[in-house]
């Protein structure tokens, strides 16, 4: 049976490194993964509008046009994925991610979770529609060894 | 030409009663539109799981329970929804209200938002998706008169 | 806010009068729910084919084409459906109600099931992908009532 | 002619050898065929969930957490075929079984079911929506042989 | 229960009065079903075209013109159909009959082809993307009484 | 045979009243149509955006508040119709009525393009999606009174 | 600019050798398509459905049986084709032909229709819903050179 | 992360070698991007269909026949399009160019709109359904090169 490559969308949080982390994970273990994830430059990613298409005085048209441009990235990626892990850190409203794991569940994508244990109440109507709720980055590399190769820690 | 009834949700924040607001306005302006909401009575949407299905010791299924079956509620009506007005208050993460935008805006739904000015930025993302941000529940009501039937104050 | 009518379809095992039960409750409750059903006469759902198109000597194809007639109705009624409500009794294979279930998830319908605590096991699949599991017809009413119209009972 | 990938997922029974006996069978002709199946290992497919997520106290949550697991593989597998070959063999309920049969025809999949002569009846809701219906393995190997290759034995 | 309005599409051959048997027995039988087909007026259904849009001296963009006007009217009825009934009849090629049992079926209509006997082996892709095969327009509203209704002769 | 209502949305060129002749030809024939367009109050329709959401001080804003807060009402009536029709006027730009044809055209919408003569080249690819091509209003009535009653005057 | 490939599945007449016609002028013109057919061994594709799954006294459900197992091969490649070819010949009824067309057009697929001058009037639908009919095998070839290479005799 | 191939469509004007500068920017920045555009060739264009498939004494069944041959290529590579680009030139309707933005809105993907300063008013709508909108085609190079590559001079 030959590898399908399975591609896995990262959302949410930019602040940690927890995407390489799974990253890492998946090389390690040879697993046929395409990681994406969204720009993490927190920077570029707030003034990739008006950097490419001019300035603006008005702050919400400043975010718009950046906004605006990375969606092409996000809906494309998100598109593509076969599945889509959210991540949600301890800072910021982060409502950008919740809308990514909504959008994910729309799309029949298959979503998983990653939070803080004290965020579980707050995320209940995300994680009803998640098909694993995780705690940490090497949890997601273990589920994604166990559903592509079926192989499990122990078994 | 006949009217068509315009089906809108009202997602989001459920401890003011702006709802109640939109459809006064609606009432008054006699618009043909049918509102539909989340339940909104918050000890209920979070005990309807455990109250009909039964008790879990953990809160973690006690939540999943009873977000698994609000979102026979939610799905169902948005999908239904030619319109999603997504309001975002001042407290509570409000994960579940940006999940909600962001299904809507990938099941190509009009996505209207509703926020407070110092959200602008934390919400830029799903702005961007929205076809209108405003800040108080009249707005919506001027908007959909405006749509539904051309109706703009001093036009 | 109008009433939207909701449509819920029950699949599922056809020797018990829980169809009938579940009518009642509706009735009672007032709700704004039709309900749809296969055909429950066993010997006309099995001979509906034959009897209508001509006999079969060979029970395969006798069996055929009463399953691709019983189809139209299934399949129209799923489709329509914003609910499906699976039943799981305690005789016979009753794959074609694991079957129902199954397309019901593919469309996006929201899915409940019911079934005796005995087969929780074998049906954690069909469970993984439903809104809620329960265990007797009223329960669906309770889910309906609440669902509908935010009622819960003590709430 | 270019020869097209054909992806064919085998679904159902885990405790014979049946697939392997078509990966042989695919071999032996040189078909360009990739198969893909659920977990076989019958008791990582069980356990994964809490193996990687946690234990639970309640068998329903252990197995929720399992189910919702292999549901990434299985829903993914199954969008990404062309072909869904659903076999049925001599215990269990298998209801897993024919929800996935349920999903792949709501999805427009061709369909193919295995099944011992004497579940004719009880699964002729399910026949009624494949292309084929077939006993043995080896016959699964001749109809894609026939289906890719135009290749039939005497012909 | 309350009664859904079937929606039954009647294409195909326009030079008998089949439609209007099944009109009567539908009538006769009290079904809530809403009967539509093509323009069976031959004549106009040929120039619908030209004399609305102007003539055409080359007889290929005559029948261009009428062939789309009349496809609004084909393509709308049946996208809101329920069950498509395709009629082939004793005379010509009735290619369009076939293309739209083709465009039924991949709309994933339910398929009901009447035809002659002789005509089974050439019809045999058609009829096996049927739910049914019928004779007689009697057979048409006996299946639609059985389906809606449950009814069967003798049952 | 019941009258399903057809749904007709007229876009394009606001600055003639060739809406209303439609809207007339229909009363007249009695026709089972409801009509629906874009506000064509030019000045509204411009302005609705800042009128309702608060002041731009930059015109590309000013548009873009109203463009989008217009794309409810028309990809909601687009998305509802079973029939578009766009007239293209003698003056402006028009890429909005050109939009609202590929849209149509995109969704499977039965497309009916009006135009002057020399427009026809110009309009070679739009009128190439389109069911039919008009240049008067009386003839999308003859149009609709055909396609929906089969009337069609000398027949 | 890279080349896509583009799939082109060629339906309808299995009695000439339009098909290698086809085949030949495109590797001519080194152009990067991949054809498909159907099986083209007109008694093997009779027959298979009996030869693998057992024979049938009756011949509609040799038939039947057959037809479903082609199938699974048609509807593999029309939905994965970009363009769908469909040839009339002079003989039979080739209603599995114009059925493929529906199809193809239901999905949205580029048609183009190949037929012989004497059968324009009974293909008008068909040809209604295609992008180009032609008459021989190599202005299939032509059409193919323009449109992926903008290749054009002359130009 | 491995590269994915970003398919993009250049629709729009033909009178100048503005692909040419994206294509060089592309190769330059080694993005991984496939670009596709219309025959840019305006004869060839024109006069495709009845080169190939014979003359029309008509001017619109001439330009008829090209459009829907022109309309195979385009629907083709907007449908497998990451990417929309159109661009407004200074002269001609370009309806056609408003007609793909209207057709890829439509389809979800996404829409980044090029035009010269004087026609924002009038391409309102248009680019209220684009992801971006600019000015030169260096800018479409460094959208890509930000959103696929998260490069942004000066971050």
């Amino acid at each position: 049976m030959a590898d399908k490559i399975w591609r896995v969308y990262l959302s949410g949080e930019i602040h940690t490194d927890w995407r390489t982390e799974i990253a890492r994970g998946i090389e390690a273990a040879g697993l046929p993964v395409v990681l994406s994830a969204p720009v993490t430059h927190h920077a570029a990613s707030d003034d990739c509008g008006v950097a490419i298409l001019g300035p603006e005085a008005d702050k919400a048209w400043h975010d718009r046009k950046g906004a605006l441009m990375n969606s092409i990235r996000t809906k494309t990626l998100i598109e593509n994925a076969d599945i889509v892990v959210v991540r949600f850190g301890e800072e910021y409203k982060q409502w950008n991610a919740a809308f990514d794991a909504g959008m994910a569940a729309a799309l029949g994508k298959n979503l998983i979770v990653m939070h803080r244990p004290e965020h579980a109440h707050a995320l209940k109507e995300v994680c009803a529609a998640s098909s694993a709720v995780v705690e940490r980055p090497e949890q997601v590399v273990e589920i994604l060894a166990y559903v592509i190769r079926g192989e499990l820690s122990g078994y």
